[in-house]
């Protein structure tokens, strides 16, 4: 699978538009211990040619400019052969909107993923401007489906998450609502294990990954308590279904077992694990884990 | 007025996603007669503290990060004071779904503009977390309003537009739909005419002109028939609501009689203007019309 990281931040990116923390003031004054990261999103490719993009940030356009595998090669055309959903969270879908120019467009998902997008969504009226502009392909759970010309095969794992905020109330949770990806290359059979929202541990994560050759993780929140201890919120990681990566109870003793190489991703900007020469950096080092990176691109 | 412009482009932005149009792949290759450009958006300013933010494009993340006089001055804090909507677009519209990070808001839209993106709009929950969260000032035609602290006060010029793409066939018309801006500095007494879909002429939109200090007019499309032409599709321009500049019925004539500082905005992607050395903008030259870029600041 070829991999390449268009944007590794969590929703809000790296600096957030109203936020003032270290992290944030670090990077805009250059400091150069710091990244900017735009909004999560990976393409992936079996050959180079026709591109698959998980999850559609709200930065879609400038994400496509900066890599040019992804350019037109004709006066209107796209390589992008599809996107995966991951969940119905905004910083996935919005990107969405910004791909209406009358492009088909294919779009995996979870029934619950799709049906939380297209109901009581009056914008979802600019992607049935002619009949077939979107393909919905269903991620039925645990079941390992095509990527365009099948070359690469994708299953969804269904992982503890939740449903997203502006769905909040509004409808009962799901198994469909938060998933992760195994992406197979038939050719070199290597798997990418793709799990950016992670509430917690569970079998089919072990399992999904077990299985991989390489893995990006949640890397939302290095500690519960970040945003209180910051004065920047009032909700721990956990009420926002992410599993904080430090600590005793933290994801890393998990993802350290793997012995492969391993990413943070969906990384929250007052995350210290931003920081290049930071404490928590060098934890993550020292069992070989990292931190993804826009423009990051690896192949399993 | 202090002015920056955010972002220049129409919807898509330049390049756009999915376009491989002669300018598209020129700017792409890096040929210096080309800038590229984000989706149009720009702030004003009466004391370069407190900024206003006229349309909220897909990519204000990074549009605010590339503006210094934008960025928080505290843990959680914007110098946005407030949005102004000149119509229901989705690239003039999306942008506020990336503000949803507990920031109070303040949007001046007019009432039908307001209602499509409140009613049928799953999504709009997410900016009704907490009370308070969007505060919505009506923008009523021809009446001038303040803005924040009253440095700047807003006019609303209904101008001749359309329902936006995703709420055709959904709802009539109405005067409200699609607006002008005039914004006057109470102290400097400088006016900015802020016109950036402008389906054709009317008398409403000639006294915004009249009075104008700087004019900012749509200029989205050179010819009627430029997508058609380029085989990039089957609408006139004036089917999607925008007033193409030359020709013996363009704009330009109307804008050249103006005689002050006046800009293209609201660029489309095929548009000939955007050749810093073609002929078109050599004709935009001659009579003192220049074409607005990502960056451009001016004061009045």
């Amino acid at each position: 699978v070829l991999i390449r990281v268009l944007g590794a931040a969590a929703g809000g990116g790296f600096p957030q538009w109203n936020c003032g923390c270290d992290n944030c003031r670090a990077v805009r004054a250059g400091d150069s211990a710091f990244r900017a990261l735009t909004q999560e999103s990976v393409a992936v490719s079996a050959d180079g040619d026709a591109w698959f993009l998980i999850n559609a940030s709200p930065e879609i356009r400038s994400q496509i400019e900066a890599f040019e595998r992804l350019w037109p090669r004709a006066p209107r055309h796209s390589p992008i052969g599809g996107l995966l959903l991951t969940n119905g969270d905004l910083d996935h879908c919005l990107g969405l909107f910004s791909l209406r120019e009358s492009q088909p467009l294919v779009v995996h998902a979870t029934e619950s993923v799709r049906a939380g997008l297209v109901n009581d969504n009056v914008f979802y009226r600019t992607l049935e401007r002619f009949p077939g502009q979107v393909t919905w392909r269903s991620l039925d759970l645990d079941e390992e489906l095509p990527l365009g010309d099948g070359a690469l095969r994708v299953t969804a794992v269904a992982v503890h998450g939740k449903v997203p905020l502006h769905l909040e109330g509004r409808r009962a949770p799901s198994a469909g609502d938060n998933v992760g990806l195994v992406i197979r290359d038939t050719r070199s059979g290597g798997r990418l294990a793709y799990f950016s929202t992670v509430a917690g541990p569970s079998e089919a994560l072990s399992r999904g990954l077990d299985e991989a050759s390489v893995v990006f993780f949640d890397g939302t929140f290095w500690s519960s308590d970040e945003l209180i201890r910051a004065g920047l919120g009032t909700r721990r990681a956990e009420d926002m279904a992410h599993w904080p990566t430090g600590g005793k109870e933290g994801s890393l003793s998990l993802l350290a077992s793997q012995k492969k190489p391993t990413y943070l991703i969906h990384v929250n900007n007052t995350n210290p694990v931003l920081r290049e020469d930071g404490a928590e950096r060098l934890a993550l080092r020292q069992v070989g884990v990292e931190v993804a990176y826009d423009g990051l691109e690896l192949t399993c």
